[in-house]
C-alpha cells in the first residue's frame, strides 16, 4: 500500500458482508455509531503526548477490527474504498479470528 | 469471546429482566440517563494518561455492573448482543451479589 | 449495601421532607439546579490525576450532604430509590447535624 | 453554621440592599453577570490541581465579597437565605469595609 | 479604592471620550468586540498554573489599557462606574501615554 | 517560494486531477471531508507543548500528502492557488509515489 | 507606536491592496477565514505555558505577515487603522519580501 497515515491515523479496509459474518459478529446497520468490520492495512507511528513522548497505536496491520464510521475519510486506491481513522478514537476492538 | 477492546473501553452483556431483580437492584426505564445491568465480558489496558502511564480500569471480566449506556455501541456475536462501552466514563458501579 | 461505585461516583439516599427539616435547611424545589439534601452510603476510590495519582473523595459513607441532581443516576434497590453522582461535580457541601 | 462547602466552594449570605451602599458601591439590578455583595460564611478547603495540590481559596470567613450570581445554588438555613457559589469562578474581589 | 480583585480579575476606570482622544487612539463603537480604554485602578494577584505556581498580571495600577467589554462586569464605586474584568483574557494592550 | 508558515501550518498546492491519478488513489467529491491531493511546498516548525518543547511536522517539503480542506485558508501567490493548513490536524497520510 | 500589546497578542497594519500585490500574493475576498496582508508593528512578550515559561511569538516587528481577521480587534491611532490579533492563532505565515 503507498500510503502512510500520519499521528494516531489508520488505514482501514471495510470488510464485505460475507467476510464479517465469518467472525460471527454482526453489527447493525440501524445502530447510531455506525460500527463495522474491517482489515488495518497500515498504521501511523501514533499521537504525541503534552510530555512530548509517542503513543504507539494499539492495532497492527493485518488486524480484523471494529471500528466507527463516524468520522473517518473515504479514499479510493486502484478502484478499492479505504478509511482513514484515528486509531486512538474510532478503533473499538480487535477481532481475533478464531 | 473473541473480541478485545482497546484502551478503556469495555464489553458488555446486558442482563435480562429476570436476572436483575435477583440482585434486588432497579433500573428505570424512564431514567434519562438509562442506566442498565450488565456483565462485563472483556475489558482493554486502560486510557493512557498525558504522563505516558496507562490507568487499569476499575472492572474485571465477570462484574456485574450498572452502566449507562448513552454512548456505547451495540454488536452482535454469534446472535447474541453486546455493548461496547467506555469503562471509566460509562460504568458507573459494581454490584456484588450476595 | 451491595453496590460499588467507581471512580469519584458516590451512591446517595435522599432525606424525605421531614427528615430534612431537622438540620434547619431548606432546599427551594424551584431553584434551577434543584438542590436536595441526602445520606451518602458509599463511595468510589477517587479520580485520576493526569500524573497518575488519585484524589480521594471529600465525602464519607453516613455523611449527610446536599447535592445537584443535575446529572445523576436514579436506581432502585430492594424497593428503596437511590442516585449515584459524581461526588467532585454534584456534592456541594457536608451538613453536620448539631 | 452547620454547614462545610467542599473542594473550591464558599457559602455566601447575600446583603439587604441597606447593608450594601454603606460601602459606596452599587451593583446595578440590570447588569447580564447579576453582581451582588454578600459576606462569605464558610469556605471549602479549595480545588485540586492537576498535580495533586490544593490552591486555597483567596477568601475566607467573614470577608464582604462582589460575587456574580451566574450558577450558585441557593438555599435556607433557619429560614435565612445563602448561596453556594464556587469561590474561584465567581466571587470577583473582596471588598474592604473602611 | 476599597476592592480588592481576585485571581487575574482587575479593576478599570473606563475613559470618557475627551480623555481618549488624547492617545490618538480611537476606538470604534461599531467593533465587535466593543474595544475601549480605561484606567487600572486595582489589580489581583494573578492566576494560578495547573503546577500551582501563580501568573502575576502584564499590567499593574495606574496603566492606561485598551480592554475588551466582552464579559465584564460593572459596578459603580461611590457613584462612579467601574468594570471588573479579567487581566489575561479582556485586557489587550497598555497605551504609553508620550 | 516566499511563505513561511507558522507554527504547525503548512502550505500546499493542491493537485490537479490528472496529477492525482497517477498514484492509483481518488478522492470522492461527495466525501463530507472533502480530502484532497497535494504537495508540501513549506512546512512551519512545529506546534509547541506545553512543556515547552516542540513538535515538528511528520510532512517535509515536497511531499505528496492527502489532506483534509476543511479548515484551510486559501490564498493566490503569482497566478497560482495554495492552501495554509494545520499540518497536525488536517494532513491526513503521506503518499508514496512508487 | 505608543502601543504595547499583552501576553501573545500583535498589532498589524494591514496593508492597501496596492502594496500587497507586490509580493505576489493575493488572497481572495470570498474567503471564509478572511486572510489578509499586514505589517508586525508591536508584539506581546508571549503566552504562558501551564509550566510557567513563556513562548516567544514566532513574528517580530517589522515582519509582513498573512493574517487571519477572525476575531482581531479594530482599532485607530492617530486616524490610521491596526488590529490587534492573537499571533499564535491569527498569524498564519511569514511573507519574504524578495
Amino acid at each position: 500500500m503507498n500510503i502512510k497515515p500520519l499521528g494516531s491515523r489508520v488505514v482501514i479496509k471495510a470488510l464485505e458482508k460475507e467476510e464479517r459474518t465469518k467472525s460471527g459478529i454482526l453489527l447493525p446497520d440501524t445502530a447510531k455509531e455506525k460500527p463495522q468490520q474491517g482489515k488495518v492495512m497500515a498504521v501511523g507511528t501514533g499521537r504525541v503526548l503534552e510530555n512530548g513522548t509517542k503513543v504507539a497505536l494499539d492495532v497492527k496491520e493485518g488486524d480484523t477490527v471494529i471500528f466507527s464510521k463516524y468520522s473517518g475519510t473515504e479514499i479510493k486506491i486502484d478502484g478499492e474504498e479505504y478509511m482513514i481513522l484515528d486509531g486512538d478514537r474510532d478503533v473499538l476492538a480487535i477481532v481475533s479470528q478464531g
